[in-house]
């Protein structure tokens, strides 16, 4: 790993307390960063060096997944942190900034190798770009790359715009956007699970899947981003980008070999081959939701228009369910159901895999009612990797039953997202980064349910607070004679929602 | 279920104690037995009912999986035992037996079905199978059914003849034989692992299995059964029987439907594509071994020919591993390895489907190295489904690595072996039961093996107790590129085979 700057806009701002600075700490107690790195923040507040460092110090002790802390390493990494005074909109900062980047890398003796991190506003993406290109940040000896976080754009033609603007100073393979969705181990899973397993890969295909879901949802309601969400909706902050990487990674054929470019070519043969939609069409692939008032867990919860910061005559989305096909060989004929919503019942990301049910007869002569197998791989909160198979059940005289056999993943000390992908980055490694292409794509596949949501083509049905969504939901997979995978609440995930429920109330 | 008459042969035998009886209780307390059922026990002693009916109750209170006795429940049981002194070489005994089970039948209004169940020792199989003829027992207005215990024969000619004999008195539909490893959960298991579940269905073929390994090994010796064993060996024992049963299980083709004829006619299509042996080349896929003394969790363990009742000079085989080819279609080129044997290292009946590493290249340019998937099938002692993956591994950088995704069974209640058959037999259900043709052609195959050891036409291995074989066995794997997988003990399974073993020593 070659030695580096990594300057981080936004460096004063929650992402970076909460995730960045934790997960640069904890790649320096693995020995994953460069033997020699300097790392100056960047925030609109005045603040000396020291200032900066005791606040990352501080937001290591609140959110570092490592509560030990020894004096000397801890000091070590400190001393590789400088602040900057910043204002995006002001040249001169870019100039004074890029001699500071310059002094340290004389100091440090570091190579012209550096890493923009813009943990900032989405607004200001376009500017930054521009000015690292303009006052010559981005002319070094060495290599630049810049990572950007999500919003990529609220739609097709500004997502365009955006990366028109990001590659007047960046080439592609320069940009590293993250879709922390990606850095999941459970995600990052499906290709070892569908391409190290021989078992396994010959029935990742339409002979053998009888449909494929994908589920992300989640107790909480808005909390503290009315404001953005109510812009936003289900669509664009966890559909465009999330739910179609997930689909993307699960439904990507085999790269002829390992690497970012041909695991991003597949997946892009993914999303091209995704069937189009026309507006008018949309109200019988997609249902929107949106959440009223409701109760769960002995808890009263108020309805979307309700919560602060939400316009109360808002159309909102909280909710999206959509069955979406794709036209290539392997896939024909298989539906993907993917649903996302807020106040849900139960907090859980996870794709089901339910295969087809080709042994039936075999046993219904037998009176026997075949369960069909199911793969699950549950992403957030649990990790596991469910398969349900069928077997006679010798307390029950040997009738066939479903049993689920089952891998809980290890959680403990596993690096987080924000850890594996910074680390990438560090590498270069872009396998776990949306290329412009999927992003470019996906708001493509979008826009005409952005179109049909905004010109009120398709009912907004309303579901309680604390309900696994709207009826319609259910009836998208009904109607093809499947139903939702695992939407029962067991006991103990109860208790685990509920807690996650109170923290968020309270 | 319709009534009958239960009558057993052996009655006062360990295996009457130890298994049947408590069999049959447990199938009264749950209600599967005929509602109407007389049953009668025959053995060499004088006894009164009453005094029978003691002996039954007391190896209830000693070896039934339930422990507690209702009242009530126990009375009702007991009452339908009858006892008849019975000499086998006595034509006049039968006579004798025919009014008891008439008397009987009357009394409890019992239609003239009748089990016959053989508990003794195999030379009496056919003089009490002739004798059930000429006696009239067997000319009934129901139904008859013979129930026997192995051995079935000692070689080919001897079960031939045994064959014939029990045939001048019983249809082949009548004959229930026991073979007691089909009555185990797991085995059972088989068929619903492979044909009620369709992701494992299109697997179970030489596209995508590289080899199966069946193993059965005991960390016991030969016990207070040196006499019969010395002649017998692994062969007899264990290998003719159980090991081809459990092959046969394991790589029977899908019948047309789940029936008892269907299933054995699968079943029997493998034994008859066995590839055959000459015994000239026996040595070459045959490995013959022999216990001598060793260690094993800190005890000192005799060799075999030290063991009181084993003949000093004897050339006994107490292990066997046997590389097996079935010649068809499905499984052409797939090797099976069977082995078998006495004062192992673990206590383990097991079979392990190792698939073929067809991703291998994948991965290899990553250097990553692929561990193929295993199907494991635990049987004895314990009872678990497990497959081994690959994933990728959070805490180590995503290296891929082997993961088990493991169902263990509930053993808690769950009926053993002789409840399960007795009962299929009461319903006249034979599909786990050995069918003759079966037998024989397991005599077949094994005959030249039978041959060639009596020649000594191949080493005689000798092993330590408690090692996992000779290195013969070892060898013939290697020599096919592959190894016997599970060999090593973990510490948990340590504990439950020293148990075991001191169990057994004391």
């Amino acid at each position: 790993m070659e030695s580096m700057t990594f300057i981080l806009f936004g460096a004063t701002g929650d992402l970076a307390k909460r995730k960045i600075f934790p997960a640069l700490y904890n790649l320096f107690l693995d020995q994953k960063m460069p033997d020699s790195i300097s790392i100056i923040g960047l925030g609109r507040r005045e603040m000396s060096d020291r200032e900066f460092q005791n606040q990352v110090e501080q937001s290591l002790r609140t959110f570092s997944r490592r509560i030990d802390f020894d004096r000397t390493n801890l000091y070590k990494f400190l001393d590789a942190f400088r602040y900057s005074e910043f204002n995006a909109v002001n040249p001169e900062d870019y100039r004074k900034l890029l001699s500071l980047v310059k002094q340290r890398e004389n100091e440090r003796n570091i190579p012209e190798n550096r890493m923009f991190y813009l943990s900032v506003a989405p607004e200001f993406f376009d500017l930054i770009s521009l000015n690292i290109k303009e006052s010559g940040l981005g002319s070094t000896k060495g290599w630049k790359r810049l990572i950007i976080e999500k919003p990529f754009g609220r739609d097709l033609e500004s997502a365009r715009e955006l990366n028109t603007r990001l590659s007047e100073a960046f080439e592609e393979d320069e940009i590293y956007r993250i879709d922390h969705y990606l850095g999941k181990p459970m995600v990052q899973n499906l290709e070892a699970l569908k391409f190290a397993n021989p078992i396994l890969q010959p029935l990742w295909n339409n002979q053998h899947i009888a449909n494929i879901q994908i589920t992300a949802s989640e107790v909480v309601g808005v909390e503290e981003r009315a404001g953005y969400y109510d812009q936003a909706g289900a669509i664009r902050d966890m559909f465009q980008n999330h739910m179609l990487q997930m689909l993307m990674m699960t439904a990507m054929n085999q790269p002829k070999k390992m690497n970012a470019n041909e695991i991003r070519n597949e997946k892009r043969k993914i999303i091209e081959s995704l069937r189009g939609l026309k507006k008018e069409d949309v109200s019988l692939h997609v249902v929107r939701g949106q959440y009223r008032s409701g109760e769960a867990y002995g808890m009263q919860l108020a309805g979307y228009t309700e919560e602060p910061g939400v316009n109360p005559t808002s159309k909102n989305d909280t909710f999206v369910a959509a069955k979406v096909m794709i036209d290539n060989e392997n896939w024909q004929g298989v539906p993907f159901y993917i649903r996302t919503g807020k106040r849900m019942k139960i907090k859980s990301t996870r794709i089901v895999i339910e295969f087809k049910d080709s042994l039936k007869e075999l046993y219904e002569n037998k009176n026997e009612k075949i369960i069909p197998n199911l793969l699950i791989i549950e992403i957030n909160p649990n990790e596991n990797i469910t398969l349900q198979l069928n077997h006679k059940n010798p307390l029950h005289d040997g009738k066939i039953e479903p049993v689920k056999i089952n891998f809980s993943a290890e959680q403990k000390g596993v690096p987080e997202a924000y850890e594996r992908l910074i680390f990438d980055a560090f590498r270069g490694d872009s396998t776990f980064f949306a290329h412009w292409k999927e992003v470019e794509m996906s708001w493509e596949w979008v826009q005409p349910i952005l179109d049909a949501f905004k010109e009120n083509l398709l009912p907004l049905h309303l579901y309680e607070a604390g309900s696994n969504g709207p009826d319609a939901a259910e009836s998208l997979l009904k109607a093809d004679g499947f139903k939702w995978w695992l939407d029962e609440v067991d006991l103990e995930e109860n208790e685990e929602n509920k807690s996650e429920l109170e923290f968020i109330t309270h």
